[in-house]
């Protein structure tokens, strides 16, 4: 491990400032909107839902990722997601990022937005535009200032979700920090995931989409909460140079110290989400190993993640092996189930549950007190080879049910 | 329509009969072992799982449909699945086809087995052989006996599952009968589909696979209640003959009039098993129209219908129509969101809720209305074309997770 943990989020990287404000989107005053800074242009790199529908942010910073190339700033709103709103909505999102441009005197062409909220509504433009010019002002670089725009993009999320780390390279510190927000929604008609992750790396545009878009595949891309791909998902990665480092332009050492470091950033934060996923108890890691491919592991661990079966089982404190067997089966890989060994872990310990896909004859008690612990890992052999994968997801409570099927107040 | 419907099931084509018992593999006392015969041999026909762990009855049934061709009883228990249980479970299921056959004077490679139940624990041999001899000599071929066939057969099934149909085919009656059983469970590891299928039609092997592979895509395929797809799930067609109508050999007028009498009874059996799912409040019925293709519409249908999201607002009565137009999103097919008009049906009434894309301005009031009754449909049009399908499911219920979280007793 190259890179060192530090307290922090968004603001740490230097250059960065954050702001946030309740602008009225949400209802009973939380904050609800958040302003990220930089106070020179960044190279920016971003990664972006594959639903056929996407919200209009999504398709506003598709356009400055893929062909403006540099940013300045990311506005977020939380409340109203400003998807399925047609042309009235995406002309919402080009007043936001020229408000934006204003009160911060940039090109409104490096101004990133985001939304996550109700899907189907139109967003209030003026509290909108107010809100941003209540935030301009307020730009710090404070740790606090980073802490409170992570609370301000969160929707039914229990607990802010940031994180930063420091990595030395070309003997310079270079510090990367990021927010994000889960599955969560104030009002049933939403669920999003947003990532902003901030650097003052110097590194070039292209190795900085190529780390973004290698990370998320062992990251963000291996969560599930419930299965639904969001309109709205988007991570975001600003890097602005300021840490002096020589720019890496290579895939060198110092592209691999910054890769590692970004990928423990995007591993944390996915962690985050999948923990504190609608109405959920624990934290469901699933690992597949001994796989023929890693395209193989993924396939198996996400259907393992996935199966409504099996995270029902996990909120029963319940080792349903047969479960976790069956979603392998349908998951659209090979694989031979009498070769399969399965072991659940976490605090409390690990045991052996099947052997060549049947079972150990293990203790019921002993796997229940293993399952009952917050973070719960199932980890399944399929003895074919070497490649592995790691999903994230939790399990299925009342709860979720509860979330989700509460009429609209 | 060229087809009636009579009250009936498995007993009502000429020639089957039924029996059934309480064997102890279940507890309580309650029914867990059916035998439907038919006294003159079968051409039969079975579509099964897909997924790659697959329960011993599963490959037992595969080798006689696709290679033995003909049988002459189906015996099945619930209470366990016998999946997941190595060649000791196969030969168990050898094992009660040996017995069974014994029993009835037949070839045991005649006899198609089935189970349902918990995965991963043997079958309690002794009491299986035993239920067999003692059903063996009840069998009889009233409408009573089928019926209490398809409540053995049922686990955590809230209502048993049978329909018949009578035809005129070559100026002779053909009568079609059917029993199955859906998600549920008395122990939650398993969740099999069941599906048994008996007509007195005079039909070549060849055709009446077709005809029962045709349909199953239709009907049975078309069901979801929580996207697990079973080890066990099996649907086996037998056809006796003894209706006296001109053997169907060819996809003439007969074939069709067969194969719609079919469909229907499969399309009846698998309403009813999207309507009893698992603690669910309400059957869910998806219709996708207007496609460019069928396997358009059957993407987008079963992508809405499986969406924990959409089945969570269709149980709290809220016409969440973000998340339909979601989950059609991120399906795969590809169409247009600017195009979609979105319908809710019911008993109730019928309301459009979106038109090209955006919200008509619906009443919720009128929405939450419709949504409210036992069966509700969405109608989904994508104005690309006209194929169409239909997907079948039922809604995400805090009793659903109860079933499935609770600690195996």
């Amino acid at each position: 491990m190259s890179y060192k943990i530090i307290d922090g989020g968004v603001t740490s990287p230097k250059g960065f400032s954050a702001a946030s404000t309740a602008a009225g989107i949400k209802k009973e005053g939380r904050t609800d909107m958040a302003l990220v800074y930089s106070e020179v242009p960044c190279v920016a790199a971003g990664t972006f839902t594959t639903n056929v529908v996407k919200a209009a942010p999504v398709k506003w910073d598709q356009d400055i990722v893929y062909n403006k190339l540099t940013a300045q700033a990311v506005v977020c709103n939380s409340g109203i997601a400003n998807a399925c709103t047609g042309t009235e909505g995406y002309g919402y999102c080009a007043e936001t990022a020229k408000v934006t441009a204003k009160a911060l005197n940039i090109s409104e062409e490096s101004v990133l937005v985001a939304s996550t909220g109700v899907i189907g509504q139109q967003l209030p433009m003026e509290r909108l535009a107010a809100g941003v010019e209540a935030m301009a002002p307020l730009l710090k670089d404070t740790t606090e200032a980073g802490t409170e725009a992570a609370k301000a993009i969160m929707t039914t999320d229990t607990k802010k979700k940031e994180v930063a780390v420091e990595v030395e390279i070309g003997q310079k510190t270079v510090t990367i920090g990021g927010m994000c927000k889960g599955s969560g929604m104030i009002h049933p008609n939403m669920c999003t995931m947003l990532g902003f992750v901030m650097t003052d790396a110097a590194i070039s545009r292209k190795l900085l989409q190529k780390a973004l878009s290698a990370s998320i595949e062992d990251t963000f891309n291996m969560v599930s909460i419930d299965g639904d791909t969001s309109t709205n998902d988007t991570v975001l990665l600003l890097a602005n140079g300021m840490a002096g480092n020589p720019e890496i332009t290579e895939e060198n050492e110092d592209y691999q110290a910054f890769y590692e470091a970004l990928n423990y950033i995007n591993t944390c934060l996915a962690r985050k989400i999948a923990g504190d996923g609608e109405g959920c108890t624990a934290l469901f890691e699933v690992k597949v190993i001994g796989a023929e491919s890693k395209e193989q592991a993924v396939i198996l661990s996400k259907s393992i993640v996935t199966s409504s079966l099996t995270k029902a089982a996990i909120y029963g404190h319940d080792a349903n092996w047969g479960r976790i067997l069956c979603a392998m089966g349908y998951s659209g890989a090979q694989f031979d189930p009498d070769k399969v060994d399965l072991y659940f872990e976490s605090a409390a310990g690990k045991l052996k549950i099947i052997e060549n896909g049947v079972s150990t004859g293990y203790s019921e008690e002993v796997a229940t007190k293993i399952l009952s612990e917050p973070e719960v890992t199932a980890i399944a052999d399929v003895k074919m080879g070497d490649a592995q994968a790691t999903a994230w997801g939790c399990d299925l409570t009342h709860e979720y049910v509860s979330i989700n099927a509460d009429y609209r107040s």
